[in-house]
């Protein structure tokens, strides 16, 4: 992760974690951080399709994101959870969570190729950052 | 589900819905009520355990619990929002809702059998109850 | 609250609880209950108000519902955690949760009386439930 | 907040809403990223304390922890809805994660202070930037 910028406060809570994290500390924070900047970008997205004129067109990608956002954030604080964890439960989240940015993020896709939604474009990079967070933790945990 | 208490105001809100449930109405509903339960039970299980004296050995049936809830809640949403709902999506959640109440339940049933916890003995019991319901959703989806 | 139907087992996880409740104990239930049947029914009602034909006049009432929905779930889980409860915090969710059950009720009565939509109304009445059991709670913390 | 790092997207996400915010932008978009901050924070501090080998000191810091993480998504997701948005409710719940965060803030950094903890030094940083970012916000709103 050299070179990019954290979200969150993640790797300093941590470092100051007074047990040792319970698997790969870079996939972690890495994960922690996209699923929480997903969830605030799902959040947005959801409000953006619903301020456009042709919200009728957007139902769909409204349901994908409000859902995708309450995954995600759910997800962050999974993980987040480092004392006594349980990787079979932190591993349920994950593949949860992986599947709802993969689904949001086409959707937000095609809505930015099809319909030059430049909100669903920022979205669906949120949602594929998120996705690859998730299954680079699953491969950690 | 004749008989049963509803906790939630999912089947009025359901039976008033624009369109119809892409689902089996029943399990859709069973389950909605589920989550949010064991969402709240969970949480009062997680605050009850850092209540006792032996907190000490709470440590992973509080983590759990804070786990299992959030990822009730999100279920619960997940479930509950049926415009343009994405079947795969849906199933994620449940899945994931599924797995984290088993194991949720598992930690609660041992310390409600083993430390005679009766707070765990009620979450075991919505935890089972959420379980059930996520794979009856799960096979109805 | 004699013969009402609770909706959460929020009774008897408090019933439970290894400490004493910091406040009047049936307020306090009864709160809980209302925080997350509001919670479900909002989310549910922004899905529906969603999936009308004429979703551009349900702006309003959509993001009034996510917002309601999401202070509710934090206000419910809030007044859950009773060890160690500091009042002053669990005031500020319940004046919060109050004001935005208002607004929202108002909101979803105006679509039911003006646009018979039945799923307002019925969000409207649990609004109402849940404005007023947050206000007997802030009497009571 | 020139110069400063922000965490999450809402700035890009403001920039390509389709309406135009309903109140000053930068107050907007600091308070939104510090209330995603400071929930993921708060979570890893409840897990943190919980983590603690002298936990049974540490439970009035993982209520408010775990209270301001829930506040914070919450106050988070309702500013970051600019369709349609309304003033008063969005208005308490700034009001509640301010207080929530000056609560939650004091504890953590009296733990700081008189018992060394590092991940409640780190966690009082964040409430007491999301509480004055709430703040900015509520004379902007």
């Amino acid at each position: 992760m050299e070179g990019e910028t954290l979200m969150t406060r993640a790797r300093e809570m941590l470092d100051t974690h007074p047990g040792s994290a319970a698997m790969d500390t870079d996939a972690l924070i890495e994960c922690i951080d996209a699923c929480f900047e997903c969830a605030q970008t799902c959040t947005a997205c959801a409000d953006a399709c619903l301020g456009e004129e042709m919200v009728e067109h957007m139902k769909r990608c409204i349901t994908m994101c409000l859902n995708c956002s309450d995954v995600c954030v759910t997800t962050g604080r999974n993980v987040s959870r480092q004392t006594e964890s349980e990787p079979a439960m932190v591993r349920a989240a994950l593949q949860a969570c992986a599947e709802a940015c993969r689904l949001c993020g086409e959707e937000c896709e095609r809505h930015a190729r099809e319909m030059n939604m430049e909100h669903c474009r920022v979205c669906a990079e949120a949602c594929r950052r998120c996705e690859d967070a998730c299954n680079r933790a699953l491969s950690a945990v």
